[in-house]
């Protein structure tokens, strides 16, 4: 594969600022060259697509869903899984690496699959545990995430 | 989402002359402007891929293992379930409708699925069961299958 | 494990007769001291459970949803998948064998998935495809199930 | 249903200590009548069967792989999902509550996963993360977690 992928996993809420770091990660990854692949639905997952998309990148929206009209409109790639919370595995194998915008257990639960998985986690704002690379901002975590793709 | 996403169904082996087939079907769907989906692997998978990409399409492969590698060179979007065959219900509920090409069990299965999911399945040399439009060509098959997105 | 798990599938519809079938299929696979696993819902399923619990067995439901409660009150041991149609996959693995009784699309993609899976499966009224045997009745149905599990 | 199903969930490691604290938790599980559910295969999951399974109780094992043959010889109900670790979801939604005992990444998955899904979680040594209910000892945890069913 020519491209790089990188995910990135956050609640489907998020307030003002939450949802501006994802949009500027997504706008990150996407200028890079990479692409992004997150759960495709709202919250962190709808701004990092917008950024991505606004930069001209390529988003992968790994849907809970039967259908692909759950995805917001940034996506370009929905995938309709109908595994529900098992989605989130799809987003971990599919990624070379993650990055986390602050979330609760839904993104609690793909940290540790990620971490478990041998991927590694880039964090902003998020779950405070071991394993975790806490980042800044969303330059220094894209390009760690970038990094940590290569290996 | 702005394009019709067409899932190929086939077997990951196949002769010359079903791997001529898919290929004519990838370059039809890619020719059309809709996306493909499909297991990402060989054979009637790789041919249709390649048939695509060949015609400037976007190939999405939705992969049993869990690693993107496992694609075959011209997927453009791999997705890594690790769920095994129950891949083919990811594909299935992506695609906006099915073409059928030769294919064994793997195959049947999928068939089946897709119309007890209500989504139309257009045959190319395929199992010969009730439910199944039956096609004569790659151009009858893709015409059709895009007019069943449609719906 | 001291014990065969023989998987009964077929579809939640199902007339009376079809019912009656499923029932004698359930109480026979008890009888040999065997579990049963089905889909642990109603028509097929349920008729099974039913049969295999009035002759003293045990009963193992693989639901689509998220709540055991889903179950049909025959089943002894519910285990709530949330994966839909994809918990077929998971019947097909757990089993040693499966007895098809009659259904529609549904039956048909776990017919294909366990012949695609090595298992062997044993036609009651079912579809008439290759690789199903055919058997006359629920005696000889069960009967060659058990001998497919000790292979 | 009449009975609880109560979930443990742990590494497939674990020393001595560990492991005692999970076979005292499956023999109080099967003492108070309830059923046990975990991954089926070594450490805390067979520890927790083997004290189940000594004092009489059923025990369900969720394995990753396609045989049943993975499951280690205290499980009297074994499931083959093919998932992966996708089979923590099937766990947590076939479980009433949920008793965590010592673990790593793939522990807080689960752990996360079940809060996530509305199911109480007691811990035993485990990860100390907001959401999960502190125990001192297995006594504590068996009798919360059963009263947890009961919601």
């Amino acid at each position: 594969l020519s491209k790089k992928i990188i995910g990135v996993i956050g609640g489907s809420a998020g307030d003002e600022k939450v949802r501006k770091t994802a949009y500027e990660v997504g706008k990150l990854i996407a200028e890079s060259g990479a692409m992004l692949v997150c759960g495709g639905l709202s919250g962190v997952m709808e701004a990092a697509c917008k950024g991505a998309r606004e930069a001209g990148g390529t988003t992968i929206g790994i849907l809970k869903g039967q259908s692909i009209s759950d995805a917001n409109p940034y996506v370009d790639i929905p995938v309709a899984t109908g595994l529900g919370h098992g989605r989130n595995l799809v987003i971990i194998n599919t990624a070379g690496a993650l990055i986390a915008v602050s979330g609760r257990y839904g993104t609690l639960s793909e940290i540790a699959f990620a971490i478990q998985s041998g991927k590694q986690v880039f964090g902003l704002g998020t779950w405070d545990i071991e394993g975790i690379a806490k980042c800044e901002n969303p330059k220094e975590a894209v390009e760690k995430a970038l990094q940590a793709c290569e290996i």
